[in-house]
């Protein structure tokens, strides 16, 4: 690999569920050897495993550990179940800080069964309730606004503006917002909204796919970059005008590509972040 | 049927497409013996049929006509394609005339080898320069902004406030809005944006359905009201507080429902239209 390759591949971070057929150890010695920098870690990795060993294996194999995916799903018409999506939030909170991920990213959840209105006050009522807890474990917490399309029951926080008022009125330094290009991509108000989130100090994470032509699967038809028709260069651009420069993360959840071989998968993964991120 | 009975349904509606398996002079015979006052036309149900005939079949059975589906796909990179989308509205004006209906709803397309914006403004344009032709023929033309994961081929149109903006720039009495609960239900600023198409005119029509859970197709798998988690009820009382006082139109595209007994499923129509919305 020629230096040229080295610099665009630096930032470059790719989530464990991308390559979900390969275990969390596998995962980190082919991304390393490809050159990869940046791993963000899903909680399924880490069963069964001691989670500071397995944080130190990703140091041991030069990776950047960006994030633990996922806390969230805190919108329960049932009290009960609000109070255990807390206690798990926590240990999602103490499993970043084991691992040593900054970061943990937020699917906030919705309940069907109640108003949208009443997920998205629970949802910043907790995010709020987790503060102390994630200060203390020096975690930041970033929301991560879902596709309209999961409303129903994923996410409640379906738009950049969603996400931003919610981070502007929670007004902590340990609260953000996670952008996903396959959220937000149709999304009119995306740069001014992108702008406004970095202007704010909010821009915590930056996530990117592509959106098949068709998408034959609501959840698991992910694309490669310039598989489909989002902007990522563009959009891209808008959030590194809005201040960000860390990582750009390849999150691909695709029965199709799971199918493949991961190694062959991972250096499709590399060409089509520098040809088309 | 008792007088409750009939003025519960005095403003119901329904597509073609709800009951597909019917061809018009089915549905009408079956629209107006269970007591159904209004019906949509989708315009595959007057292929083969001399359209001012059957117009004046469903006078006679006491239909009113709410509208014509569809036109728009105005948006294409091709200039050449553009062209044909002007001559198919042109074409879908005079068959909405002919019919007695007096709207035509635009599902305005997107075109995802070019941005977004680029879909946008074309749309705008091509409504623009309809207006003549619609206002020759007193056909109104109602803007449906669709859920943003049509954003792709179907609509670069996907909020309740980009439909609103754009038909206050067109100000034109011919163009307004056709809202529809399963495109915009998730919308945190659904209210908001209801009240002002009100109260700026705009506001011209009005679909319901239902959002199931879990949905296992993006086109085909739209609910009666009551099977899913779209407040219909509540968007109602929005549409109506906003000075509304047309139809209700159900228009369901259904696999599942398609492959029911149709005259059954009219009853089940009915009693979700008076139980869940």
């Amino acid at each position: 690999m020629d230096s040229k390759d080295d610099k665009d591949i630096s930032r470059l971070c790719i989530h464990t569920i991308t390559t979900k057929p390969w275990n969390i150890e596998e995962a980190a010695s082919h991304f390393s050897a490809a050159g990869v920098k940046g791993i963000s870690v899903w909680r399924d990795a880490l069963d069964g495993r001691n989670i500071k060993q397995t944080g130190q294996l990703l140091l041991d194999h030069d990776l950047t550990i960006v994030s633990l995916c996922r806390g969230g799903f805190f919108a329960h018409k049932d009290l009960n179940k609000r109070k255990l999506a807390m206690d798990d939030n926590r240990k999602a909170i103490d499993e970043a800080a084991g691992l040593g991920a900054p970061m943990l990213v937020l699917v906030c959840g919705a309940d069907p069964s109640q108003s949208l209105g009443d997920s998205r006050k629970q949802i910043q009522d907790a995010v709020n309730e987790l503060i102390p807890h994630a200060s203390a474990a020096k975690i930041k917490l970033a929301i991560e606004p879902l596709h309209p399309m999961y409303a129903d029951t994923r996410s409640a926080i379906n738009t950049m503006k969603q996400a931003n008022d919610m981070a502007g009125e929670i007004n902590s330094p340990w609260v953000g917002v996670a952008v996903d290009v396959y959220h937000v991509w149709w999304d009119p108000s995306l740069e001014k909204e992108i702008k406004r989130c970095g202007e704010s100090g909010h821009l915590m994470a930056f996530h990117i796919c592509d959106w098949k032509l068709p998408t034959t699967d609501m959840l698991l038809d992910r694309g490669l970059m310039g598989e489909g028709c989002i902007p990522v260069k563009q959009i891209r651009s808008w959030v590194e005008a809005a201040g960000f420069t860390g990582f750009n993360e390849v999150e691909i959840f695709s029965t199709s590509h799971w199918k493949d071989n991961q190694s062959e998968y991972l250096q499709k993964v590399i060409k089509a972040y520098k040809e088309n991120s």
